[in-house]
This record gives C-alpha cells, structure tokens and sequence, in this order.
C-alpha cells in the first residue's frame, strides 16, 4: 500500500529481529570484574558439550554476560562425529519452551515405534517380529524420540548462546586444576589453572561447573570418583545407508536371534536424500575399566592397554556381527560405505557426590553430565539425562547469584537450594544407571523359549522403564523446591496416583495439555505459558463458582493478588485455567486479577483437552499448584489454601518488603 | 560414552549444519558469465520486498547462483518500518513446506476469531457484539491467520536466502531504465540500466521480474499502468499498546458504530512483554490517484498535492476517531506512546499484462506483486498474493532456464509454462480487487437496521471471501499447467465439489491430510512430503485390492515405475496412500515399486484422518493425481489411465530419451 505520510518509534526498528528472552531482575550488587588482579568469574563451566552447553545457554539467556560467566572447552569446535543421538520427549519438550526444537521437530528422524524381534520356532525363518510398540508410552508434547548428531544438536544450542552472549565457548582451553582457596579471597575461592592457546593462566570463580565428560578433570581434581561394577562391557556401533530386506529397518529394534544381537536405531535424512541406520551389537567380553573411573583407582588399565583393546574391533567384525544377527534378512553398507563407526567400553558408575561445599557449606564446584554418571548409550540416554541436570542446577544458581534465593538462616544450610542438585539429579543418575544395568544386560543376553529370558520380559522392562527413558517420569524427591502434599482423602486438592499420565504431583512435571485462550480463542498449549525464562509460575485451576460473587476461586484469587507484590518483581507469573462453566461470560463477570495479571494466560481447561481430569483436579474444588523454573511442580495446594503456595514460595524466593 | 577407537567419513562434518533443499538439475548448458564483455545474467529481480524476497529464495534453493541471478533493491536493508502484517493460513503452509515457518509459528500473533460489533438497539450500549466466528473457515494445516511485522517476515526470507547465495539482495540499488534489445543479443534482450551506490551501470539479462512495488518502474518503462477506478480511499492505520476496555481488544475486530467503524488487528507480543494493537480508521474523503498508477496518465495528482493532502490526518485524528467508533469503551495508547502511524490512499487496479514477451514470443519481462495490483490492506492480503506470485512464477522460469522445461514446438507460443503465469496469477489479481473493493465499501459504510447493509450481509461476505481471503481457495484455470477432468459421472476418479474442504481440483492446493507412515509408524502431514524443491509428485491413492495380485493399484504402480525415468531424474517423486486394508502385510505384499521408488512416502491414508473421503476418491477404485511444485494439483486421473498423468507431464516437462 502506498503510504503518504508515516511515523514511528526507535524501538520498532528492532522488531524484524527474533524475540529474545527477558533476563531475570539481579537484586544482588552488579558483578564488576576487577581489572589489574586475578581475572574473575561468578561462574565457570568446564565443558561445552551437551551439558556445558545447555548450562552456558541457560545462564546467559537469565542474564549473566560475558564478563561474569565462562565456558571453557579444550576442542576447537563443536563435536564432528557425534556419539550420542537420541532426543527423548522431555528434552524435546524443554527445547521447545527455549524455542530451540524446531530444527529437530523438522529434520531429526522421528522415533515412533519399537519392533521387537526373536528366534522363531518356525524352521524358515531364523527370527520372526514378536511385537511393535509404541516409542513413548507416557502421554507427553513429543509423541517420539528424535534421533539426530549430537553435533547438530551442540551447534543448535551455541547459535542460540551466541544471540545472547558475544564470546560464545572459549575453545582450545584445556583446564589443568582446581581447587578451593578461601583464605586468599573467600567470594572467590574456586582457584582454576588452563591452558588457552597454549597459554597458562589462573583464574577465580565463585562457582565452577565440571561438565567435561566421563574423565572429568575437574572430578578428579575434587577427589571424586565414579563407583559401580568394576568390569565394562565393550560394544560396536556403527551408522550406515543400509542397504537390506529387513522389514523394519526405520523402526527401532532389538533383535535377539540364535546368533547374537543388534539394536537398531534409526537416523535423520541426510543430504544425499537418503537415511542412515545406526547399529550396535555388544562384543561378548568384559574388560577392566580406565583407572579415572574406579573408586578404587588402583586397578584400572593405562591408554596402552586400551590401545591393544582395540584392535580386536574392526568394522568389518561389528558388520559380520549385525548381518548374522539379522539372518535370514541381509543388510550391507550402501556402496560398500559405512558413515562412521566406534567401539566403546561402558559399564555403569555414578559419583556419589555431585557438589562440592567450601569451609562455610556453600556449593561452590558442581559436576554435571558423564562427569558424574557413565552408562551405556543404548537406551538413549546419556545427551539427555546431561542436559537435563544443567536445566536442573541452571535456574538454582542464577536465583544464588542474582540475589533471588531466600536469605540463609542462622541454622540452616546456607544454600539450600544450590544443595537441591544433589539431592534430586543423583536419585536420577542412580535410577538411570539401574535402569541401563538391568536393560544392557537383557539386551546382551540370548533370548527365546529356551533361554533365561523371555522376550515378554524384555518388552515388560521396556514398558515399564519407558516413564523413565523418555524423561517424562522422572520425581524428585522431597525438598526445599519440591514440598509434598501430606493432605490425604477429600482434604487432598488432587485426585489419583497416576502421576505418568498428568495427576499433578511435587516432583514431576506438568504434563502439557493443550487449552483454549479466553482472550482471543487462540488453541494453546499450556506449556507455551511456562517457557524457560527462569520465571516460577502459580497455576490456578478455577472453580466452577468462578462467576459468583464470594466464591472461592475469587478469593484465592485475591489473595494470590496480595501475596504477588511481596516476591521480586516479575519472577512470579499466574496462569488461570477455568473448568466448563454454566455461562457465558465477559471480563467484567470475572475477578479483576485475572485481567490485570493473566489477560493472556487464562485458558478455558476443557474445551480442547480435559485439563482437571488429566490434572487430577474436581472441577467443583479447583486447585493451585506452583511450578518451578524448570517446569516442575513444586507444591500443590486447595483454594482456600494460598498460604501454603506462599510458604513453599519463601522457600524458593527472597521476599521484597 | 568412552569411545576408544572411532572412524567417520569425511561428510559426516557436514552434517552440523541445517539441511539445504537438493537442487533441481539443470539440462541447458551451464550458464558461464562472460568476463570483459557486459555483465550478464539469467534473472535479474527488481525489489526485494515480500514478493522479491520470495522469488530471489526460491530460485537460489532449486539451483541459480550469484553469476546467475541478481536482485536488487533500492533501499539500505530490510524494511523497517513495516506496512502489512498479515500472513493468510496459505502462505504459512507455502512457508512452512520451505522450512521458515517457525519463527512466525512461535513468535506471530495467532489470529484464530474475527468479532464483529455493531449499533445496538440497546440505549445503555451504543455497540454490541453481534458475532464471534472463526477467522480462517477453510481447512487448512494452519487454523489461524498470523500477524508480525512485515519487516521481520523479510528477514525471516533474506536469513534463509543467505545460506544459499553469498551476495544476498544488492542493495542501494536503483532501477534506471528496462528496455528489451534483441539485436544487439538475442540471448540476453533485456537492458537494465541501475545506479548502484551512486554509479550508473548496464547488464543485460535474460529474464527480468520487477517486482518493485506499486510505483514500479519496470511497469513503467514497459509501458504498462494499472487499470481501475479513478478515485481512492484515504486510511489511517495506528500500532500501539492499547489501555482500553474493550473485550475484544485481542481479537480480530470490525466494529461498525455510529459514528464510524474501525478495524481491529491484533498483533506480536513485544520486548516489554506486552502486545501491540493495529487499528484501521476510514478518512471519509476520496481523492484522485498518483499519475503513475492511472491507465490514463494525464489526470494523476502531484507529489506536492500528496504533501497537502497528508497534513490533513495527524496521530490525535486517528485515534479520536477510533476513541468514538469504540464508545461506550474507551481506547487510548498505553503510557501516551504509539508505535507506530500512517495515512495512506487506496484504490483498486490491476495490470492488464504480466508478461511482456520478446518478438518471438517468449515471456521475458514479468512484472510481480504490488507492481501489478494494489488495494486495500484491511482483508490482509497484499503480502501474500505477492509472495504468492513469486512462489507461482520461480518454478516456471526455472523449469525454463534449466531446460526442464518441453521443447516448443513449431505451431505452439515458444514459451507456455511461463505464459502461464500470466494466465494463473491474472485471474487472481482481479479476484482480490473485485473482492477488496467489496469488502472495503462494506467496510466503510455504516451498518444497522436502519442504514443499507445488514450485519448479516457483512458477516456473510466475510464467510464467502474467506476461501480467498485464506489462500485456500485459489483456482487456477485450464492451462498447460492445469487440466480439468473432462470426465462424468461414474468415469470420474473423484466425487463431490467441494474443493475448499479438500475435494481433489485440478487448478486448487492439495488440502493436507495427516497419514499413518508404512515404513516406521510415524505420524505424518502429507505436506511434508510435498517440500518447495520444485519437484512435481504423482499422489497415488491406492484401492482396496492392493495386496491383490494383479490389482488395479499394482498396474498402475507399475505403469508408473515405467514412466518416471523418461523424465529427468529426480524431478518426479511418487508419493502412495493406501486405504484401510483387509490384512496385516509386509513390504513382500506389496508391487516392489513403492518400496523402490516410495519407501518413505507410503502411508496409510485411513489411520489418523480419512484421506479418501476427504479428497473425494473412492477406496474401491483409488485414483491418481499430480502436485505441482508449488503445491496445486496439475491433472486427476483413474488408476487404469496412467496415460492421462503421462501426457500431463509431458506438458509441463520435458522427456529424456
């Protein structure tokens, strides 16, 4: 359209740009690095891999700036020939709520479906498909595990890092030590020796963040050591354009047949228009791990021994493997050409420290990732259970450094929520390396009529795991940031026990379901109302009185409204859910503190999905819940029960007088 | 996990990056810019608006490099200072199939309800609702219409642009002067004369698109004007943050009042959290138009008489007159601060030609975009007819250029793929003038009982328009590129007329359905197997006796798996559904062409919506139809004629022997 005439503010000329997360409030004194003395950090992270990565993206996205946060890594660019590939629901989930999932959502390979193969009875056959199930079996966003690079995935995040922060990854910087000094400088006390270029130089940090893999310098230099079994296993993998008659060579698979195993997992389109499969079949042998990784350091095996180790693996032997495994089908190489291929020694070990305290009992280095829990990559597991331990300790320490934690008391830990990492991550890394043990070993074992095994039993262990595998079953335990109901009967806001498929309960997260906005009839999912910005939010599902004068959901409401202003400002947002109510209604029939505080995050819960039925919720009762940065659910509380959400919130935040 | 042995190929590096759209190939000879002589090029574009953006973007993805292709533009960078803002459920499917429709999915306005408000009888009241409807009423994968910022949907186009050509837009650019010389070569007749940063220069190209706004030179120097009425409408358009109480301040709005009406358009939430409103208010004046846009030059107005006209509409007048058509609400813009304002003057006009030809007919001067129709911008539309003439046009001139194209015969117009954009594109540019002055009349006449258009006819044009107005509903008539079934009855593949709800049309989009995958269970949308890389596809609807030997489906396939490598290669993709089947089968049971030829493009069209009900096939007898690159279908056919898909083709490309 021709204009003739035009005016308009500065500040419009930035809106062709992508939208960038607002940076939480810091009421603690700015950071200002000293020039002259020691270079100084308020955090440093050892690592940028999956894990260093998530935690560097995370921090800089809630505010930390160059100046006062640093990633170190020792190679020179993001990771080349990925190991790990598989992207579970829930982490697709907390890329979405960073606006990072799409390139996955388009171009990973979409795991939908799990085939399941075993010896046949039939004489003709060798093997027979015994069963397809479902990749995911908990109700999540995601209905699939997406596989992809773990190097696509790294540079995903650093080109979302480098929106928010100028020097990205410091590479080529190799860290040679450690150690906590508090005499010298007691705001500082994490004294850390590297290498960058070829140049030695010492640095100080108020915390530091080992995400630097499974022989983790910073964990050793902590004097931490992974425990578990003291025998590994060693497997192949390799991906491939596979050339075969296999009939569910695009499905996930585990075959067992007479002549060994192979697990397969499909891979993302690639540019040749063609897709790549990945295999791994286990070597039938175990082997003494690396000395780093014992908790008895004394009978590991030195990287000569490793060396010798490997020259029994060849690609030729790990395809020679799958082939009979997969009889009577063939699979070969497209073009004789295989993509990348690996062997690996794992066993399961998990640190059992993940913190590591100065003289006072503040958490000052934290290790996260590989650093502190091994495990075999067959279940998918390791990019994500990494990840998700930095977005676990990511919004902790930026509420301790940002002055947004409570005040520590005279008896208490003095920082308590920093404490929470341990306490909630190493339950998982300890579920996880249970779980890998048990799975790895039926897995390596031979299966059918004959054998110790069933393949029901195989199937049973995938079910029954897949809560935990796709990452939408994870519980934290109880603690400061996660307050259980101890209500029981009519007098518990929340009605049912399973927690998998969306009861509200402490300790898991809120499941999304898919709501329609009040304000504009938008169709949203209620997880676009919790993205990761650091922000805690208090969900409430309205009662069906809503409409009436006095009625209980208005007066939660209300006081919601009163207790607000006590908590810094902006780091608490209310999002309203309503039931089916027995009108219609405008914004004038509805308590004011709607409009002013969730104008857009009031939601009819039942026209699209039934919210307070997967919620657990009575319609006639409504409820509230708070959930934590990490879209966790922290405590869930009746309606006549504000003060409870106001309790278990002092625990999290500084109140403002 | 601990690799300790690892080898990849060297490709594998690659595979960081995002994926990048397969080139078409090209038959004609390489193009070889000749040094020392006049710089010359295959396609030069004049204007990187929307539709300049669009055309430069897709011709750089199926293939043309920066010695080949130019676009230039006069301005310094991308808009910044936006006009429109809306893009239709059509174009998010068009970008969605290019892989750029994210940002806009997770960051635009979501418009999903248009309110209307009119003169109520009530005395307390003035206005009142009267209807809430959906916004977007045609099926579509896309439910809502979005609103951002033009200036962002441009750089959405030019990021992407950047990963395929490494100059970009030249901007700083300007048109001089087209004219077309075939004397001098006949190869390249096209003489474009362009002061690029303040130095005048000449190349010589063989296709030009101007595509160079309303005021378009290229249209100009050709010799071409607008055709329509000779007054037009003066508009006000207002961005800001609204403190109103207003209920539907979130939603599409027309609100016809006493004293005025005003169009409400919801738009992106901004940096400061909160969201931007547009209002439209109609100056009722009419004044006569720029000279350059008249069919009859002599009687068009000055700049000077522009400069006169604007001082007439200030910020204060717009937003009064907005304040009154909304009373008893009131509106005024949060903290005083508007975002933006405008005044601007309308008509509806469209070019008579899109095409000028050289002396032997072949197209080579194409004019795109506003350069060939202007209107109102209230039905949303300019930027999407646009980009949607560029997304219709880039195939044809590639096709051309890469010699994929037919060869011309003797008796036939040299060059009818390209002619037939004029033939497509034409059509549509009337319908939207004829429509928008409808709409806009509508829209500026007061409403009630007692004036001369009801609510009812209002509401009533809107649902009518709404086929168009979505994108949804363009036909295109017979040509090259579309042959209607001549068939009745019974000899039809396809039954019904519905085609807006997703009946196969030859000339109309194929709807998308979302189908089951064969191969891993995926849960799919057909469009996603139909990308904007310039292929053509052959949608085979199977029937019922597919696992038949000697079915009619299996014929077909076969028939079909004869006829595809007479085309070039990889032009063509076969894309296969089957309905609900009698048995459980294995790829054995299938003709092995769609294992072959279809792996990943073979789904059940039955499992998660009902394709054939949908499309309007019978599962008893299947049917066959082709998707043209740009998404619309090209020719329907029964399962036995193979024969009609075969001379379809062969009119749009050419064969390899």
């Amino acid at each position: 359209m021709p204009v003739f005439t035009e005016h308009s503010t500065a500040s419009r000329n930035l809106r062709v740009l992508p939208s960038f997360a607002p940076p939480l409030p810091r009421l603690s004194p700015p950071f200002e690095p000293q020039s002259g003395l020691d270079e100084k950090y308020e955090v440093l992270i050892v690592g940028a891999g999956p894990a260093g990565l998530m935690l560097n993206l995370l921090l800089s996205r809630y505010g930390l700036s160059d100046d006062s946060l640093l990633c170190i890594d020792s190679k020179p660019s993001t990771l080349k020939s990925g190991q790990a590939d598989g992207v579970q629901p829930r982490t697709l989930e907390v890329f979405k709520t960073l606006g990072i999932s799409d390139e996955i959502e388009n171009e990973a390979c979409h795991m939908w479906q799990f085939a399941f193969w075993n010896p046949s009875d039939k004489k003709d056959k060798i093997i027979e498909r015994t069963a397809v199930v479902s990749e995911v079996l908990a109700p999540s966003r995601f209905g699939y595990e997406a596989t992809i690079h773990q190097g696509r995935i790294e540079r995903i995040m650093e080109t979302d890092l480098l929106r928010y922060s100028k020097r990205g990854v410091l590479r080529n910087t190799r860290l040679i030590d450690v150690r906590i000094d508090e005499e010298s400088d007691a705001e500082f006390p994490v004294v850390v020796t590297m290498n960058t270029n070829g140049e030695e130089k010492v640095v100080r940090t108020k915390h530091l963040v080992g995400a630097d893999g499974a022989h983790s310098i910073v964990r050793q230099c902590m004097g931490l050591r992974l425990e578990g079994e003291s025998l590994d296993h060693i497997w192949g993998v390799i991906d491939l354009v596979a050339d075969t008659d296999f009939p569910d060579i695009r499905r996930r698979g585990a075959i067992h047949s007479p002549a060994g195993s192979v697990m397969i997992i499909p891979r993302e389109r690639i540019s040749t228009g063609e897709y790549l499969t990945r295999l791994y079949v286990h070597v039938p042998e175990t082997v003494v791990p690396d000395s780093d990784q014992l908790l008895d350091g004394t009978n590991g095996v030195k990287a000569e021994d490793a060396r010798q180790r490997r020259s029994k693996i060849t690609q030729d032997g790990i395809l020679q493997q799958a082939a009979d495994a997969m009889k009577p089908y063939y699979i070969r190489p497209k073009d004789g050409v295989v993509d990348w291929w690996a062997a690996y020694q794992i066993g399961q070990r998990v640190s059992p420290e993940f913190i590591v305290k100065d003289s006072k009992g503040v958490a000052r280095v934290f290790i996260a990732g590989d650093a502190c829990h091994t495990h075999s990559p067959k279940a998918g597991q390791g990019m994500n259970v990494s990840m998700m331990d930095s977005y676990n300790l990511a919004w902790k320490l930026i509420y301790h450094i940002n002055g947004l934690a409570p005040e520590s008391t005279a008896t208490g830990p003095p920082t308590p929520l920093l404490d929470s990492y341990q306490t909630e991550r190493h339950k998982i890394a300890q579920q996880l390396i249970d779980f890998d043990r048990k799975f790895s070993t039926m897995f390596s074992g031979k299966m059918g009529a004959t054998e110790g095994l069933t393949q029901e039993e195989f199937q049973q262990a995938f079910k029954l795991g897949n809560g935990f595998t796709s990452g939408c079953g994870v519980e934290y335990p109880e603690s400061t940031v996660v307050v259980h109901d101890d209500l029981e009967g009519s007098m518990s806001p929340v009605k049912g026990t399973d927690y998998l498929s969306g009861i509200l309960r402490p300790g898991r997260r809120l499941l999304d379901v898919r709501v329609l906005r009040y304000a504009d009839g938008a169709q949203r999912h209620i997880h676009d109302d919790i993205p990761s910005t650091g922000r805690f939010r208090i969900l409430c599902l309205a009662s069906m009185d809503l409409l009436d004068r006095q009625s209980i959901s208005g007066q939660a409401l209300d006081s919601l409204d009163r207790l607000m202003p006590n908590f810094p400002a902006s780091v608490i947002e209310l999002i309203v859910l309503h039931p089916k109510l027995r009108r219609e209604f405008e914004w004038d029939d509805l308590p004011a503190c709607i409009k002013q505080r969730a104008e857009m995050r009031f939601h009819d819960g039942s026209a699209l999905e039934n919210a307070y039925a997967i919620y657990g919720v009575d319609p006639a009762r409504g409820a509230l819940a708070v959930v934590r940065p990490d879209g966790y659910v922290g405590v869930v509380a009746r309606l006549d029960d504000v003060a409870r959400v106001e309790e278990y919130l002092k625990g999290c935040i500084r109140t403002v007088s």
